[in-house]
């Protein structure tokens, strides 16, 4: 028998489809904001993005919604209608909690923050910033407390959930004691190693447009889709854009074009799980990316194990010879050398993946501690220098743009996001050593630029699913345990020792 | 004695500030869509872009601004509120007849039009054209039927009313006959003098990055203000964004910079308009632009009136050399001569503005038929061959892609704009003649590269009134009598005879 009735279902799927619109015009408009937009735009462009996000806040949180919610329980659905039902559900409650005054505080006060945070930061203005992300962090925290009463967890654990859901401070503190164990140790011994090593330099300038175009082939190798989707330039390099258009970033440096090109190689993981999400089921909650641990491991795994491999670095190498011509410091050996480097740094973006989860370890003990107000943010500094001392061995006092203000994610409150970096470098330790086993001859194909095996894995096991399945479930199906540390230790000791 | 309840005028303000902000995420999709987005992007965008219009839609036709536009009349308004609730009142009415299935179709059939027409017109594809064309120009069709009745006005009355409020077709009649008089003597007369008198064309290719750098050098000079605006590259030149933040466009080629250089001065006319709207009222419907008409008459009164004045070609000269290099046909008698060249040809924007009318008229006559459905899309070829032959003497015939698939304004249904042109450029003139008059040595100024007192006269008379005034009144007020063709014909004359 037919039902000639809309079902609950149907409704939440046009609004799921409406609210999936004004999503992509957000997106445009905020990357917009940060690769085109002149200075004097951005109040009035603040402005209109608040007004999009109470008005998607409005679209989830009608009273409406939460009665289809209810009455698609009791309907027929099959697995990928509760999925979607099930993803719809999660939005929804995360949604509903938070009164729109605190939607559109939040929403100004970031882009407030951000906005000016460009130039602080050039300018080394830690009090100026501070009292902006004051403010930033007060809304964060009244989020947390309404976020943390209704899911009955910690304040800070209520936001992680927002970007890894499943995951809680507990688990964390159990695989960053457990680096904090091993790496250590690790870094020193690849650090000394390293050090009876030395590599040479490549000697600049490397011209912008070539590195450009060297960053445009490289893509090309990757797969990127330019039909939809593109590269620009911004302060922080990113991912933006929606699914059909995909929009990366990169910024480049005359003296060193290593960096921006190992950027665009991150970016472009993201890119391709972004470009490859489930397209039948655009615009519904069942068709985004899993969560953010996910999009990074997919990110590191083409930049930390496919790009930084030795058999990759051969593919690239006659590329980067092609736009600057030899030289000493491009040969075979070096080349590898230069781009597998370990070196304790101040800046998190520009650090090996060795001493990257120290990075990431300080900034989640900060910002547990901030959003549990054990701190203020006038503490910040100071913590920060204490633990750079003690993790990575180097001084930050007073150099507040290379330390605590070197990164976006806090100006406009993402808390509760730093910790998903290194979850991500795990999963793709995990993911990449999978798909070594499934596939024959990948260290091969690989340094043969052949990555048709790899991708389809990867689009087999990860893109294709979007939220099919949990993190723990999607991960399980693919490598068939949860997440396991041990890759990750045992892929930067094969790589480093 | 104060009020402490919320006026119907209050509440208006707050409803249009909050369409203001949505209208901005509009016009920056809109300027993405044609300088940015890669192809795939398309559908996705075109959808958010309805889907926003449709929001826009509804929130202008709510049942309550409807009361509170009667409830404001009955309240106390100081002038400028007065003029602000005239637009508001104004804008309610286009929007509130319109169902909201009418907008989103125009919408949607615009955007698949305008995009399929970017290939097609380089396939010279009419077929294919004529079929999205045929759905744009039937919903405009069923638009203006529903607003002709309401004002009971013609059909396309209605609609050019959008554009240039107050104008009706019996004035253009009145207007474009008279042009038909005596332009196409004058345009023979012209060119023949011109023939006596042939001037060497530059020799190419101009390196694209000069020409940029060249268009920069001039935008500066005219007063662009690049920390609230930008130039990029599009297929069609335009002028878009919002106050704030200005986009303008432009074409490059690299065997001709003229076109784009004198394009970057004609957008960069629009931009200072917008670029100087009245700050304190932005949000509110009296900062637009007065009109199109007015709009254009800025934009040509830079370009026509100022940028190709000998005068002001001598100011440009140097920073031509300065890029190319000497070459004899950047003698200043040639340079000026090249700019002041007249030659009828296929293309209306490359047209010098002795032949511009006739593009215009053409247009014009062609669209009244069909909005008035005298004539079908079919018609369309057969029709601007015939009137291209008998106003330019020139051929179009099988050559869609130089005849009617040129413009990009009636794929998504702006019909009624094409007259404000020819308005805009006598406008233009009979501003241009009223600053002169008003400034005593305008032209040595200019001749000086000097245009602040030029500049500050069209911001007094022009740029800070917005839309308080009615056309009328605004050029009543700069010039002490409305439109007045004859400066437009004293203007050709003296430059060109």
């Amino acid at each position: 028998m037919e039902h000639f009735m809309t079902t609950a279902y149907q409704h939440l799927r046009t609004t799921f489809t409406r609210l999936a619109r004004f999503e992509h015009l957000s997106a445009i408009a905020g990357w917009d904001m940060q690769t085109m937009m002149p200075p004097k735009g951005n109040l009035a462009r603040s402005e209109a993005m608040a007004e999009l996000n109470v008005l998607q806040h409005q679209i989830i949180t009608a009273k409406q919604v939460g009665e289809w919610l209810q009455q698609a329980q009791q309907e027929t659905q099959d697995d990928i209608e509760q999925a979607n039902l099930r993803e719809m559900r999660r939005h929804y409650n995360n949604a509903v909690l938070l009164p729109e005054a605190l939607v559109e505080a939040k929403s100004l006060a970031g882009a407030r923050c951000e906005h000016a945070w460009r130039q602080q930061r050039i300018a080394n203005d830690w009090h100026g910033f501070a009292e902006n992300l004051r403010e930033v962090v007060k809304l964060s925290r009244e989020e947390a407390a309404i976020r943390a009463q209704a899911a009955g967890v910690s304040r800070y654990d209520a936001l992680l959930n927002l970007y890894e859901p499943g995951t809680n401070s507990a688990d964390l503190d159990r695989i960053f004691g457990d680096l904090k164990q091993w790496l250590p140790a690790l870094l020193q011994k690849v650090t000394s190693k390293q050090a009876s090593e030395p590599c040479l330099l490549p000697q600049g300038p490397f011209e912008l447009e070539k590195q450009r175009q060297l960053g445009l082939n490289v893509m090309k190798i990757l797969g990127f889709d330019f039909d939809g989707g593109r590269v620009d330039v911004s302060v922080h390099p990113f991912c933006g854009g929606v699914p059909q258009d995909v929009r990366i970033t990169t910024r480049y440096n005359e003296q060193e074009f290593l960096s921006a090109l190992m950027g665009i190689v991150h970016e472009t993981g993201h890119a391709r799980y972004e470009q490859n999400l489930p397209r039948e089921w655009l615009g519904q909650p069942i068709s985004h990316a899993r969560s953010t641990a996910i999009h990074e491991s997919q990110s590191l795994l083409f930049e930390m194990q496919l790009a930084r491999s030795k058999e990759f670095l051969q593919v690239i190498r006659p590329l980067v010879i092609h736009q600057f011509g030899e030289q000493a410091a491009f040969n075979e050996h070096n080349f590898t050398a230069l781009n597998q480097r370990v070196k304790t740094g101040l800046i998190r973006v520009d650090a090996d993946e060795v001493s990257y989860p120290a990075h990431v370890i300080l900034r989640y003990e900060i910002e547990k501690a901030l959003i549990s107000a054990e701190i203020e943010v006038e503490d910040i500094p100071a913590l920060w220098n204490e633990k750079m001392q003690q993790y990575l061995g180097v001084d930050t006092e007073s150099n507040y743009r290379n330390g605590c203000m070197q990164d976006i994610h806090w100006t406009d409150g993402a808390f509760g996001y730093f910790p998903t970096y290194t979850l991500g470098a795990m999963y793709a330790a995990q993911l990449f050593q999978t798909a070594r086993e499934a596939i024959p001859r990948l260290d091969q194909d690989i340094a043969n630029g052949d990555l048709a095996g790899l991708f389809n894995w990867l689009k087999n096991n990860i893109w294709q699913h979007g939220s099919r399945y949990s993190t723990t479930e999607l991960i399980t199906k693919a490598t068939g345990e949860p997440l396991n540390p041990r890759f990750f230790r045992e892929h930067l000791e094969r790589r480093y020792l």
